[in-house]
């Protein structure tokens, strides 16, 4: 299994992720609830970003949340214990050889995930396997192909397709989100539902300025400078005149656009 | 003032612009209801397609609307007529010099106009001394930039470039809403509250694949076709794998995404 991550996993990494988590929790998370007694695994849970909220919002579910790297597992469990959250397993696992019986979950929850997956479509047919009949899927994924902005800036626009390109190089696929509906649908998923959720930024949302323009988007995108550099896909005036601007959009009269998707399906 | 259209005006492009309005009144419209007795001002009508919505969700309200085109003001009364509505009033004229008193109106309503406009703060300026201290106005945009699809293609991203650049040469701009904050913010309104609306298509929604990615979309693109060839922007395979590209999201697999932006703001 492919899963070589162009985000990294230095402490700088781990705060930007908790940063966007507290950004984005209303818009991504507030319609998931897991009624009580119910079965939910996490696919993917990294160091638990969205899993301290997938808790909070289902208190009385049973979460078993599952990453492949043993550092972020523990790394979550630390996370976890510290918002004094009790409600969740977890457990080091392969998304392809994880150690449930089938039909073992009522509902999966898989957040950031597949846009690292060279097989999105095969991983969630495993996953699949481990859900019940009767029982839903919710898929969460950004676009970065799905950013715009004022001004507008071709240097920009360029840098952001240096992290498409890593991620692709990477096996991930950075323009996921708009593919959820076919992809749910080819792995034999039924009754599925997309929607978009759009952050829209201007001046008027400071806390999106800085929460999301800044701190979460161009810094991930200023995160990838050096391996872009190195790879050679774009040069280092350009990128770095694209950082800028990217940069200028949180003046006053600057907008930032992005879009998330989420998809909620069920198996038949 | 310039005005250039790249739309057209033939009856096939009427057609098109009704089907349009039909698909999307609901995501659009549906939060503009003007109270009894107010005055509105339509500024920028074309043949009322937005017209009779605005007539209809504020059958109380007093509507004014006009158009520089006086075929295209004729073409709207005769619509008006057709759907029974008696509560609007038209009247051919220039949005910078129009035959009315400073503080008329209580509300603005601009709809699809500021995209052709070469100056689009100063036509914001000239219409805010219409308006009475206390007033709003509302102004609905498309941005052809948000427009993303699966499959991707390179063709049609270069195709819809086309009317990109078309626009921008006839003094528009088909990125403009994206900037419904800052142009609103020069031209001196207050609590500017943007709001974008997302068109997301799927193959769950035949309605959408066939009313906007098909007949409103990408029979806009495809109408360029003979003027973006001439103007030797693109070559004629690009352009037609490019449409070709464009039908293909309206396959069962296919997704299509664009967002109009709505923003209201208040004269103080």
């Amino acid at each position: 299994m492919n899963r070589t991550y162009v985000h990294g996993y230095e402490q700088k990494e781990n705060i930007r992720l908790q940063d966007q988590a507290a950004t984005l929790v209303e818009l991504l998370h507030s319609d998931t609830v897991y009624p009580a007694g119910t079965r939910v695994l996490e696919a993917g849970c990294g160091v638990g970003a969205q899993t301290v909220t997938l808790a909070r919002n289902s208190p009385q579910a049973l979460i078993t949340s599952v990453d492949i790297i043993e550092a972020s597992v523990a790394e979550a469990r630390k996370n976890m214990e510290a918002a004094g959250l009790r409600n969740v397993q977890f457990c080091q696992g392969d998304i392809f050889h994880l150690p449930f019986q089938p039909g073992s979950f009522d509902h999966l929850f898989i957040c950031f995930v597949l846009e690292h997956l060279s097989r999105p479509v095969e991983a969630l047919h495993a996953l699949k396997e481990l859900l019940k009949v009767g029982g839903t899927v919710t898929v969460i994924e950004g676009d970065h192909g799905s950013t715009y902005f004022y001004p507008d800036s071709e240097a920009a626009r360029k840098a952001i397709h240096c992290q498409v390109h890593l991620q692709k190089r990477a096996g991930g696929n950075a323009l996921i989100g708009r593919e959820l509906y076919p992809l749910l649908s080819k792995a034999g998923f039924a009754s599925i539902r997309v929607s978009p959720r759009m952050v829209y930024v201007d001046s008027s949302k400071p806390h999106l300025v800085e929460g999301f323009t800044e701190k979460t988007f161009t810094a991930m995108i200023e995160g990838v400078r050096d391996a872009a550099l190195e790879a050679g896909i774009i040069d280092q005036p350009t990128f770095d005149q694209g950082i800028e601007d990217l940069y200028r959009t949180t003046q006053p009269d600057g907008v930032f656009c992005y879009t998330f998707f989420k998809a909620v399906a069920e198996k038949t």
